[in-house]
């Protein structure tokens, strides 16, 4: 049904291909993922997946499309230019480099982006695809309840993310989704504070952002703690934050759309006067990227629809005096939202 | 220096500036590495670094290059425009929408890739470079350690991942170098067998693969070992790499070229009968990115220079019975070559 639409595509569109280079791509289309990477090569009525001679017997194993092996060297691009490509359809993030090449190398005149198509596809969750962001969602709960156990006045932000990154590795995910994100203090004010050397304080806000990568798909979630007792100020942003996040996750159902969500989230913050210290999304979509559609942001005018999955994590940031970030991922079913990130959220 | 050899060469062909966007470049030449990405413009006369509103006060305080903040949206390509663009060079690997855009948005009307003059300033490295590379040396060191004491009978391959890459965090890296390979068994004959959850078995050969990524530097080395008692091929094939590994460590040296030191390695194995079965190169630069300049293979004359970081990696690969491959990264010094990576090579 992928190849199929992509076809369709194609000739719609008038390409004579379409050719998916990137990872996370070829996985969707073709089921394998060859180290060294591959090319797949999707004309209207044939689909051929080209890889290094080194990948040729893994990728026939795993490939759901046929399988041919190209010689290093000049190898690829002539068989490239055996399929007479004049209009091919690329991924956006093809690299310039590969473009130039496709041009001089195998006579392709006029490029299309394909990201559209792609898209359309992606953001919707098969089943499948859901049982394996629900199995890298879980992973990320053992790490967090890893965190919450480990942190503790004194250690450094880095050891608590080494356990944490090791307890996902030891539950079977190939790494985490992305650099964990341990802020401490000051740093909480940070959106994007990775885990450093600094140690962590008593009284201090610790804001927690990880995921796992299970089998090509990632999971995202966020808890913030405060080592000891909160004081007023931080009670305060907590339970804001904590408002917002619940009554986003509650609006979140098929037919709204990402914009009205991110505002339905925003506006809680504002109500309590701290809409300039909300200074991102409220989330984004999650799959075989961490970062996908649709975005959960004032420019993404997207209807939800079930099967689609997003992070839903509003925060307040404060300069120097700390920030609190909850997050959950959510899957949007026929009548709502489900966390399938299942951390308790009352943490402060 | 860097800033003022990318304006000699831009003024060289004629290009009205240089347009900077990879992260390991934009760390490269600012000393910054914003986690959002930024847009370094370098004109003959000028460098700005444009980075997102978020990342503006934390990269005024690493980049030696002037940061300016752009805002979302349009601000961007505005302010690119204001440079008036006509003839732009990009690196080889931006991407075809980011040029699109470029086109469209900026006015750019010519694109010249810089890859050869980034390749020629990155392919030496400076002493502070050579002290972070020989840290995350020391670190894959300690992985090494760590898997040499934890691999054994019934374990699967992950655990020891997951234990080597505590170890790395827990030392200062910021993560693996790469997807830690730990192949056993038949998998050891896959040249890159990424920890799966096979177990160990007795009598295995296992190779281990692995790096630290460290202030921005990586490592890279290898080591094979049989859990229990080595079998006569094995055997045979482990003193075969050992020797090819430890003569192609003399015989780099300035002077000699990445092609020629190539030739060298892969004699001695073809001389014992198995040639067939080192089907890769013999190594590659290391640095900001894991894989760089020089290649060390038959296509790459570069002649080896004081300060190139490089990996030698024969290996010898039989399918179903397995593989060794063992590997070190070297620093070419004024009159040979130095391990930065050091666990002892005599492991069979």
């Amino acid at each position: 049904m992928r190849i199929e639409r992509l076809q369709e595509y194609i000739s719609e569109k008038g390409l004579d291909a379409a050719l998916i280079t990137r990872r996370e791509n070829l996985f969707y289309f073709t089921g394998s993922s060859p180290v060294l990477g591959g090319y797949l090569v999707v004309t209207p009525d044939e689909s051929v997946f080209l890889v290094p001679e080194l990948e040729y017997e893994e990728a026939k194993e795993t490939s759901k499309v046929p399988v041919e092996k190209f010689k290093a060297g000049k190898g690829l691009y002539e068989r490239l230019k055996s399929f007479k490509l004049r209009k091919l359809g690329i991924e956006g993030r093809t690299s310039f480099s590969m473009v130039q090449a496709l041009r001089e190398k195998a006579g392709v005149e006029d490029f299309d982006v394909l990201d559209e198509v792609i898209k359309e596809l992606r953001i919707i969750k098969t089943k499948e695809e859901i049982e394996v962001i629900e199995a890298a969602c879980k992973i990320a709960d053992m790490a967090m309840m890893a965190a919450l156990e480990e942190i503790s006045e004194g250690k450094r932000e880095r050891e608590i993310a080494a356990e944490m990154e090791y307890v996902m590795k030891m539950n079977g995910a190939e790494k985490p989704a992305f650099d964990t994100i341990i802020a401490s203090g000051w740093r909480s004010a940070l959106p994007h504070g990775v885990a450093s050397d600094k140690r962590i304080e008593r009284g201090e806000l610790v804001v927690i952002d990880e995921g796992a990568l299970y089998r090509h798909y990632h999971s995202d979630m966020t808890r913030t703690i405060v080592v000891g007792s909160p004081n007023e100020k931080q009670k305060e942003i907590y339970e804001i934050v904590l408002e917002a996040q619940k009554k986003g996750v509650e609006a979140a159902r098929p037919g709204i759309t990402a914009k009205e969500l991110d505002t339905i989230v925003r506006n809680i913050i504002a109500e309590y006067g701290y809409g300039d210290n909300f200074i991102h999304s409220t989330g984004h979509g999650v799959g075989l990227e961490i970062h996908e559609w649709p975005r959960v942001s004032q420019q993404d005018d997207t209807e939800l629809k079930p099967g689609m999955v997003i992070t839903i994590e509003p925060g307040i940031y404060i300069p120097k005096f700390g920030g609190v970030r909850i997050e959950d991922t959510v899957l949007i079913t026929e009548n709502g939202a489900k966390r399938l990130t299942k951390t308790e959220r009352e943490l402060i």
